[in-house]
């Protein structure tokens, strides 16, 4: 008979705050861990266990049926795992001398009071919903839970919705504008950053800032929202920006973030971090040793920065549930820390990234130092363009120098992308190099890949640079004055357009002009993604030039040149 | 200025035979690496670097132009790496004293002699044509090259082409069952061995089976072809079986596998290993020091196994030509063996495998030892089911035992197929254990995955089986005479079909009849999938009773059951 935990007090007593992604993991976890244990979970609202991420496919009735979105009821828990589920019980003070609990029964109105051996705080974030003029206006919504996809859904089926502003351009905004699109409903964007999907660096941003506005979703980047003002006549509402600019609509759905619910912890005296969030030890254990705390509430560790970082993401969240749970039943499991993996379809295109970005890598460095990194960036497609329906795709990735350890990568495009991203995330996690991507051993065939995978090929820009064959260099980093710039392209592409002072020599000419190129400038070649320039960048080295290869070509130019303007 | 490889008298000279996929990227990277090499590409056939993956699908159609499938031209060539193509140029002898090839050119009969420093074989495979009665009749066709593509083209826009008989169900066969439906042909497969896709284990093989019968393909598994028969009144062919059946049909494609081409190496001593393949290094050099040898014709190492196998894929060709250019220039690249990663469709199912599968872990070991090794098996979607479209997937995972290291992989399914073989290619790649999968943070929305993504699910499987939180057993091994099969499904599924002498007994009433359960037996619960059976068996084992898991649940029963009844 395997050995069991045993509480303080013969039969342990669990109590988990919060039923959905960490709680509910965390006490079908303890229960598989235990049959004795008592594991009494509150959750607040009215479901645990429901599938938050589905909540914007909902509103956009991709999933029609809202009980599609119950993954487990509180019959289910009880029947299977012999736990307790009080719905509609709010957890409202922690007495960590008494170790318990006071709860009010939100339907009653009754208050009691529990004891724990062990209490795991999941109580998640909360939508952030900024103290601003007119925030409480009808028709101006959060989604995070099944009452507010009920509110939004319940809002459109009314009369003239037909303009929508989301505020807020990540991974939930986005989502919502497809979704809203998908009802009918022309969407503009608010986004404070001058740039959306901010997990991205800004270049990587580009390709989904004009997939929007080709579809026809208005992008307001760069200004914040100062306020709300009610129509006069009717439901509409005009979101005033700093710029002082007004937009009219009849619906705002804001998705700017959200906020560890921490009040329950910080007011029992559980220590904070400084991003907010609860911290916790690699056992998922907070400042008192018979508290754990699991989701969205905690603040946890990047693998690559080593920073505490904040991550509503479902899948760690399970993750420290079972973590929590093991612990607690005398199991040492340990966090390993988060790498940010997400992925987001927008209108048909998909973006994902995991690990750092630059952004993270400049302001947090790695493992405390400063980050010494270089990037490559691919623009490709996601299957040979022989094969039908191959669709562009656009990669960067991060790796450190001088060693080539993969620090994070980006993918922006169509299928595919979660694909890259995923064989990155795992080779981030097992500490992987660029020259490990040269060779990796991926699926092939005509219509899932190229025979050099775009994972391989981001590997050989990476391992050029390193090795030296192609030393890299960015458009943000050329210095004119001292370099010139050769468009290795051939005459009619260069003619269709070129970069300003570019001299044109198509890479399969250049052996026979050797003496028209100086030896007193580095040589910069170009084309459109970065693969004729390569060639062009060891035709040249080898005969003795000075010679740096333009990462990401003409394609990554006129991202720069966008960012530029702004 | 980069140092260059000086040959043997000054500039060298490097001849290579054959300019398809090994080919042509080593002369293509031989080149990056010295501009004063002398470069030859010996090419027998019309073409060098032709997509030869996307031949089914110009069958097809699907690719309708067979301009398309060239990837790169002779002139390509020259004009871009200074490369001498020598297309229709036979390599007929090596002179490996004088250091000479002779070489037949094929358009004007003319022989002659080529010296060189560095000589490169990479003259692919040749599809197996075996000296069978009538296999000469024609309509009976192999598909290899852009002339065997036409040849098959021409005979389907002939006249009456309304059944094909397909021998072989490897990747080859079955593309070309996809691609010959898509021309509205009735296909039949002949094959000798009692499934299909013999890189599959046979139980991962059902699935696709079913998939063909249910999309109308006729198989003769287990029957070898004993001969070819001509129709006396007019085009038809008849198949003759060994079994002594008779099949007949328009047209027959002979996809029985490929055979290195290692007459010129064996004609020149070179060792050739137990599998037929030219037995190189882990640089790719050949018994003599000066000839190379790269792709189809070579036999490669499994990382794995650590045994001598022979794989006919692009990928591995590809990067085993950079390896050899850059030893001969002087790089020290080394091989790392392969994997054998590959996918195929199969009228819109997908399989993918990496690594070893079960057979191959039994015949070879794992680096000369004999295997130990457990599985998991995992039958779910590809992404949540509440989002639509999800399909079905099934996954094989091998791991060794105690340690946890992944072996291998194997996935039938829908979209979402590869990404999961890619992910645990990387996780083979890099020595990660089923622990390491259990964590992984892979990319989830509802259209992409689950929160707990079918890779994580599979290390959750195979860890609960290695920490002995839930010790697994497989359909073969039950000893019913000393267990008890607990069908743990609902008393409605048990009904609708169950396994012999199961006891139903649904999961979430256990706890209230454990006094109906045996402690003088081992008792192994079933479901569906293996998900609530893993709940039975701990609630069960923490209880006291001795409990084995049955992996895979009643899907995997029924599978079994239909290889039993073969």
């Amino acid at each position: 008979m395997e050995k069991q935990f045993q509480g303080a007090a013969g039969r342990p007593r669990i109590l988990i705050v919060g039923g959905v992604a960490g709680g509910a993991s965390c006490a079908a976890r303890a229960r598989r861990m235990s049959e004795e244990a008592e594991i009494i979970m509150f959750e607040r609202g009215p479901f645990v266990s429901f599938a938050n991420c589905g909540l914007p496919y909902h509103v956009g009735n991709v999933i029609p049926d809202e009980a599609d979105l119950l993954v487990a009821t509180p019959e289910h828990f009880r029947a299977r795992f012999n736990i307790d589920v009080r719905v509609q019980n709010e957890v409202r003070l922690i007495d960590r001398d008494s170790k318990e609990v006071e709860v009010k029964d939100l339907n009653t109105g009754n208050v009691y009071r529990e004891s724990y051996d062990a209490l795991v705080l999941s109580p998640g974030a909360t939508p952030i919903r900024p103290p601003l003029p007119g925030i409480d206006i009808p028709g101006i919504f959060t989604l995070r839970t099944i009452p507010d996809s009920r509110a939004i859904r319940q809002w459109i089926d009314g009369p003239q919705v037909k303009r929508a502003i989301v505020v807020g351009g990540g991974f939930v905004g986005l989502e919502m504008v497809e979704n809203l699109a998908r009802r009918g409903i022309s969407v503009e964007i608010v986004e404070m950053l001058p740039q959306v999907m901010a997990v991205l660096d800004p270049e990587m941003a580009v390709p989904i800032e004009d997939h929007l506005t080709a579809k026809g979703v208005t992008l307001h980047l760069g200004d914040a929202v100062a306020g709300f003002e009610p129509d006069v006549d009717g439901n509409a509402i005009t979101v005033r920006t700093k710029s002082g600019q007004g937009y009219t609509c009849d619906m705002v759905i804001l998705a700017i973030g959200v906020r560890p619910e921490v009040t329950l912890a910080r007011e029992a005296g559980l220590e904070i971090g400084e991003l907010g969030g609860i911290r916790v030890d690699d056992r998922m254990r907070t400042s008192d040793g018979s508290i754990w705390a699991v989701g969205d509430v905690v603040e946890v560790r990047d693998v690559i920065t080593g920073q505490w970082t904040l991550l509503a993401l479902a899948g760690p969240a399970n993750r420290q549930g079972r973590i929590a749970a093991d612990v607690i039943m005398g199991r040492d499991s340990v966090s390993r820390g988060v790498q940010g993996t997400a992925v987001c379809r927008v209108l048909d295109l998909t973006v994902a990234a995991t690990g750092a970005s630059e952004r993270v890598l400049q302001r947090n460095g790695i493992n405390g130092n400063p980050a010494q990194y270089e990037k490559a960036y691919l623009h490709t497609t996601d299957h040979v363009d022989y094969f039908p329906g191959a669709r562009e795709m656009t990669i960067k990735l991060l790796f450190s120098t001088p060693d080539g350890k993969v620090l994070g990568a980006q993918a922006v495009g169509g299928d595919g992308v979660a694909k890259r991203i995923d064989v990155l995330s795992m080779a981030i996690q097992k500490g992987a190099t660029v020259f490990d991507l040269e060779e990796s051993e991926l699926c092939y065939a005509p219509q899932f890949g190229t025979a050099k995978d775009p994972v391989n090929i981001a590997g050989m820009i990476a391992a050029n640079a390193l090795r030296g064959d192609a030393p890299p260099v960015h458009w943000e980093d050329i210095d004119r004055a001292y370099s010139m710039i050769l468009d290795v392209r051939t005459p009619g592409e260069f003619e269709t357009g070129h970069v300003e002072g570019a001299v044109n020599m198509p890479v399969d000419t250049l052996r026979g002009r050797m003496e028209e190129l100086p030896r007193d400038r580095e040589i910069m070649p170009y084309c459109t993604v970065g693969h004729r320039s390569y060639f062009a960048t060891r035709i040249l080295r080898l005969n003795g030039f000075s010679v740096r290869n333009i990462i990401g070509g003409k394609m990554s130019h006129d991202i720069y040149q966008r960012l530029c303007q702004r």
